[in-house]
């Protein structure tokens, strides 16, 4: 058998390939891991196999093989540059989407398909929580295109050409690395970057909640996604992964207790209108009842979030 | 200037094309109607020119002149055709309306564009009345692929692609000629099979609940939404547009009332799964507050609705 996860190469992506190769994560020990990515996936592992290949490409189909029982849809242009390139982010994340979809479509057996989606899909006027059947109403070239996407995979489900799962994924942080061009990228910026001595700006007010989950919870999410039964899930097979709502203050409380004021100092107050015009349509809160009783897991806090990164980094520091 | 009407030789189309050329509907005496359907717009006059063209055919392009203003995007594969036949079912209502929006985005002006919805985007447990920000989750691939096109539209609003405007029509009824493959074909059915002669089928239970308005209203509030402004619509330019709620009993009362105990006694009662299982995921009801304050109007009730039917019909019957 095989699992594909698209977006192999990426921040989410490597961490869930390395996961499906470490037989403490559940995964079928015996599955090719097949990543599909506009560059290699790092792990490297004898199961892991990597294509380099963009989303919407024909030489998608044939790497939608038989045996594949899962995929794992992570691949997408991310908030920023959807909004600059509204015509690559239709390109990949909606008819990249719609690919994938058809190649699982035209196999002997329709295969588990976990998309990766986003709270981006929201905007809007929000209550403070969430309910788990708010209204979706992006107001991003992003949440648009995941949303179509979403309906893609609801309907495709229904139609039983596939098995899938929407999974709308927090806020994941804290990310090592360099900022890319999602908006949320702050989120991250505002611990790695004081933590490496580097000064980051905040470009919300700091009252701003944010829905957030660490990488590895995110990871663990995915991967259980891949096994919830379709019957738990009703007639409506897409589910606000849990989080932890927190302010972007709070996020610098956290910092400061576990590193010091000093390092808390590195962050200073410079609204950016483009990146607040975004975040404010996203909600800082979800209700998490059903998906905490469908199985999905959430950080314990803010301050283990940032204590695993603090953790992540000063390994690969010492390695 | 132009006006596009695609679907121009359907139904709602063709008495749209129709009403474009009144003085009496208040649209622009000087502009060209062209119409875009499969089959030429029966409606002779001198400002109005027919094209016979696919919908997602690249021919299109061309017919979105710089000078188009108004954009009345009807044309669509219909609730049954698109259940039984999936991939025309996206071509025409996705990719069809993406490739209109394309062709309004490259223009000098962005266009007004009308795009005729379907409540058939609802779907799950609804209340009695919806209200108007009530979650969307198609249950029907008709329904999915106008909520796709419908994310579509108010992306190329949001973005000033287009100047777009969505508006849900409820079921039109009562419609002339044979039944089509609508899931909701049976609502003119019941009415205008008994009034011919002819023994009619009511394929669901006679509480059913429909939500429905008559052709003429569903015209006159289309050239409406042509001129609602923009800024009257706030961040969400979606417009449930108002209909009467009545009970598919009620129907059969209205048409006893206005044409007698045989005519009514021609309808018998068989139920169709395949029907149900669509229809009943359907909005009975919706609040009408915000359309009629945006000035869409309403059917004064079913009596009129059925007396309006059939008027025409004796018109057509003695021309």
């Amino acid at each position: 058998m095989a699992i594909l996860v698209t977006g192999g190469a990426g921040f989410l992506g490597a961490r869930l390939v390395a996961a499906l190769v470490d037989p403490a994560s559940g995964a079928p020990r015996d599955a090719r891991i097949v990543s599909i990515d506009l560059a290699p996936c790092p792990v490297d592992h004898p199961r892991v196999t990597s294509h380099v290949v963009s989303l919407p490409d024909p030489g998608l189909d044939e790497l939608v093989t038989d045996d594949v029982r899962v995929v794992f849809h992570l691949a997408a242009v991310v908030s920023g540059q959807a909004e600059a390139e509204f015509d690559l982010g239709l390109q990949v994340n909606v008819d990249g989407t719609r690919r994938l979809l058809e190649a699982c479509r035209h196999r002997a057996r329709s295969p588990r398909f976990v998309f990766a989606s986003t709270i981006a899909v929201y905007g809007g006027v929000l209550p403070p929580l969430v309910p788990d059947d708010w209204i979706v109403a992006p107001e991003s070239s992003y949440g648009a295109g995941k949303l179509i996407a979403e309906t893609l995979v609801v309907e495709y489900t229904r139609r039983r050409f596939v098995d899938g799962i929407v999974c709308r994924l927090p806020t994941v942080a804290i990310r090592p690395g360099r900022p890319n061009s999602a908006v949320s990228s702050f989120v991250s910026g505002i611990v790695r970057e004081p933590l490496a001595g580097i000064d980051a700006v905040l470009p919300v007010p700091p009252d701003t909640r944010i829905w957030l989950c660490s990488p590895t919870t995110a990871v663990r999410n995915l991967v259980h996604a891949a096994t919830v039964p379709a019957g738990a899930l009703g007639r409506r097979p897409v589910v606000n992964l849990p989080g932890l709502s927190v302010t972007a203050a709070e996020m610098l409380d956290s910092l400061e207790r576990l590193a010091g004021t000093e390092v808390r100092s590195r962050v200073r107050h410079e609204p950016d209108p483009r990146i607040m015009a975004i975040v404010r349509t996203w909600p800082g809160a979800f209700e998490t009842e059903r998906p905490l009783h469908l199985g999905f897991t959430v950080d314990a806090d803010i301050d283990a979030v940032i204590r695993e990164y603090m953790d992540t980094a000063r390994q690969a520091a010492s390695s």
